[in-house]
């Protein structure tokens, strides 16, 4: 049994254009990621989009939606950006089912020193693992679900509505 | 509720001394790698001891499941060497009872650019909140039982016994 | 004999804001630069502005000159953005007599992985105290005339104009 | 004409054996370091030896001299383990001519994140292309003649003897 990743872009995969000074993105760092923390969760990893996630529709969402219902697999991590994950998290709430889903991200780009991607990632993997189905966000060492989290916009940290 | 962190050393918390060469122990990177991994989880963090693992013995371990059984707390991380993390993992598991303890290290310092320790904090930070009462090992982004696991020396990967 | 450093901004001390994902600002990465350089030149560094070199105008150009030639060194270094480096060489070279001051700056800033601050920090400690008085730009491990230099907008290398 | 680099070793290319726990060489990571620092100076590196300083012999220094006066070019950087800097600079005075001749090297390997090894390469190679001819060691942003340089044990700091 295997772990299924899907990409959609976020803080996570930015990197610096030094022609243009501009963040963009360029390849998910995913796979680099995983070699650095020598996972050996057998995973497969597709990239649904790379944007950031202010731009993410809800055609996009459902999007997601889709791939997770269709994947074989039962333990399924989003990599997404941190501003709307509280948005995708309801919508694939209402339409996953029986599938265990991780929505993780960075707050600063995994290319970045201070990144926290790769804390975040080691995280989303052991709960995807561990946690019944249903969706879930993980950010900040903590597991919240998914129609109970939000991102204070003050402190940049994710917590429960209630 | 939060979790206890119990430091024993490690190549974790190895770092490189300049004017000797050599690589050794001076204080723990741990807050250092909660605070990049922006982790909101309550924790109380203590140095047991800070040698490298394969020094490690009985009188040790036993300490540290003294100090497991003594922790208010019912969720245990212990930073570790990865040599003999299994010969701890099966004392910890004939000693400590009704708590989930979790043991993790890194193969390369976290100092080092290429540490896996960032990602195996993270690992074990999730574990340690899903898991039933028990003993682990968490590396590799897997948990292993405590009494079903060892060190491959030739990959420097764990893997089940049977 | 000490060297004096102007910071004036540029790339070399952008940072990324993890609540609005910007690019900004904040302290000076100076002084971190040259402790990790381990750096035994004196020196003495003062922050003239923190801006993007775009923003540069010919009266802030002024400004740096009038600091130079102020400065009782006579060695100087200036850290620069990399787009106007070569505008504020000319304004120098006018203003400034019978020092040696040498402009330089990083493509990529300090604080991400990939950057070449600290190897043109290093070229840049050593040109100011080998070469003649004169306005020289530094980057590349090069070092280029005021009056012969650009910065090759494809590339994002420095060339000589002839 | 072009810059020529002897790699010997020494602690700017250790690198950590994640299996055995020990310090080693492998390769030298000069290229991917003049690359992180964006270097267009025309370069020919070529390893001579990969071991510790502590660890040569006068031998070994005087191939490291021939090699230096069968180079064609006149500008040679020498990267080379901290300790026995100084003695292989003083057979280099005595045996290479007509050449400007840069030793440099690293306190703390490259591949660990408090390297001051991209910072002395950037100086190296700006005092390499400016110095007369001579033989130097250049570490801590300074450039000290063969003839009158100690490191310091205790700081860890390359001084005058007089």
């Amino acid at each position: 049994m295997s772990v299924r990743i899907f990409i959609t872009g976020g803080t996570f995969d930015k990197e610096y254009n030094e022609l243009t000074g501009q963040l963009y993105f360029k390849d998910s760092h995913l796979p680099e990621m995983l070699e650095l923390g020598r996972c050996r969760v057998a995973v497969d990893f597709r990239t649904l989009m790379m944007i950031d996630s202010l731009e993410m529709t809800d055609m996009d969402r459902e999007l997601i939606a889709r791939h997770c219902m269709d994947a074989e697999e039962n333990q399924i991590i989003i990599t997404h950006g941190t501003d709307t994950m509280a948005d995708t998290a309801i919508i694939l709430e209402k339409n996953v089912n029986g599938k265990t889903v991780v929505i993780t991200g960075a707050m600063v780009p995994y290319k970045f020193g201070s990144s926290d991607g790769l804390f975040n990632l080691g995280s989303a993997m052991a709960f995807v693992q561990t946690l019944n189905p249903g969706v879930y966000v993980v950010m900040n060492g903590r597991c919240f679900h998914a129609a109970n989290v939000r991102k204070n916009k003050q402190t940049g940290e994710f917590e429960e509505l209630t």
